[in-house]
């Protein structure tokens, strides 16, 4: 329980102070901020807000998007925005294909040397980017990095404190390599953040939001999260997920209910 | 153009003689028929129709589906109705995870004992077994079969006259390995087929019927073909494409507007 952390997203429309207060109320410890509404309540703010509370923010989602040409200077901006929050980690969803294009090894080769350019400035600020695989089904719209192995390569050239991976159960669970890359990120010393969400079907039209409450679908969350021990890593785990019926839902009620679903099938 | 050949669930609704008459006409040489038409209009009088047509049947789609109890006896019937046809491959999608199953592990041991059971039953008929990757989206419900390397190490105990891959671009083009895995297929004598089709976005939902026109998409038809080729594939290319608006449009046209894609974007 102490390692439980609420990804923001996953109670989407809970305004930030009602977050706080809730997380409070649970003994709930870390908190995955998004960066749309962190500017929108005050970056001071938010920050001053959750140290009040004694809440960590465990991470800051998201950079990357690099098939943008303002990415590099955006990506400047999360990392100061994150380094602010004092959390330790942005998530880097790469980005996919710029709109008309088929090249996708220039899609990845833009991903290696954006990477290039912002760790030292990351590393400088105490901030470790997360290269996020997403699921192959996001690979021409949303990123382009679509396995672990593959986050790791593009890792490997960088100090582990300036860039590392994020693990998530969503994106990862299918690939028959899963086990072996968590090992892997664990020898590399990468793994700088772990999320869970479950994996349902049918998939809704345009595939985002439709990721599974912990227990409903059919991942191993357990076993991933055992993985990710095993290798070593010690850190939060972040339950991000997107889901049209928990949107819905009142926040308090989503946070309970995930607490009992984490204990059931993660913890 | 003589490497072409059109998959019947392409223009699924177009009736099997009017199908292999509209490929006559247009000097198309080879189909991938289904099994399910196939049976509608009977397995005798569809090998001879397509005989008298002077039209090869390049693949029969398809066995697997190994969740289910009665897989065995139901994937010798395919190899028998392929082998009936002349069709030189039998497609195997491998299927999901059983209801309810979070065993994914046990899926695909089943998938690598089934193979054993099949294999040496299938070349007895002078019928080779693709093993098709599907796109990872399909793991839970359809196959958990979802890379081309899986594939290749589930062929490989087997004589390739056995057991094969095929190579599908919709399935496999995000996947990092892919040009690797498609030289490995070539070395090891592995590619039973080659199957295109396009990738595009926004998926509908349930993923089924959205897949891309030739051209309409990201996916580097030509390299694909052209790396098919090193590799030493000098079989048919079946266009094989899901899609709710091809399926409303009349066979012919969609079997013109196919052959002129097929020219301008795969051979």
């Amino acid at each position: 329980m102490t390692r439980f952390a609420l990804n923001q997203w996953t109670t989407r429309y809970w305004p930030l102070p009602d977050l706080v207060a809730g997380c409070r109320a649970e003994g709930v410890r870390g908190v995955g901020l998004w960066r749309e509404p962190v500017a929108e309540y005050g970056l001071a703010r938010t920050a001053k807000l959750c140290a009040d509370a004694g809440l960590n923010v465990t991470s800051l989602c998201r950079g990357g998007f690099f098939q943008h040409d303002d990415a590099i200077a955006d990506n400047r901006r999360a990392i100061d925005e994150a380094a602010a929050l004092g959390a330790p980690v942005l998530v880097l969803v790469s980005g996919g294909l710029p709109d008309g294009s088929r090249d996708l090894d220039g899609a990845r080769d833009r991903v290696k040397d954006a990477l290039a350019e912002l760790a030292p400035y990351a590393g400088a600020r105490g901030v470790t980017l997360a290269i996020e695989a997403l699921h192959p089904m996001y690979c021409s719209d949303r990123c382009v990095v679509a396995t672990l192995d593959q986050a790791l390569d593009l890792a490997a050239p960088h100090p582990p404190e300036q860039v590392g991976v994020c693990v998530d159960t969503y994106h990862l669970w299918w690939d028959p390599r899963a086990y072996d890359g968590i090992a892997r990120a664990g020898r590399e010393g990468r793994i700088a953040l772990f999320q869970v969400a479950d994996w349902v079907t049918p998939l809704p039209e345009g595939v985002l939001t439709g990721r599974g409450l912990l227990g409903d679908g059919c991942v191993e969350l357990r076993r991933f999260r055992e993985a990710v021990d095993a290798a070593g890593y010690t850190g939060p785990i972040e339950a991000e997920i997107f889901n049209d019926e928990l949107w819905a839902t009142p926040g308090p009620d989503v946070l309970r209910l995930l607490l009992d679903r984490f204990a059931a099938h993660v913890s």
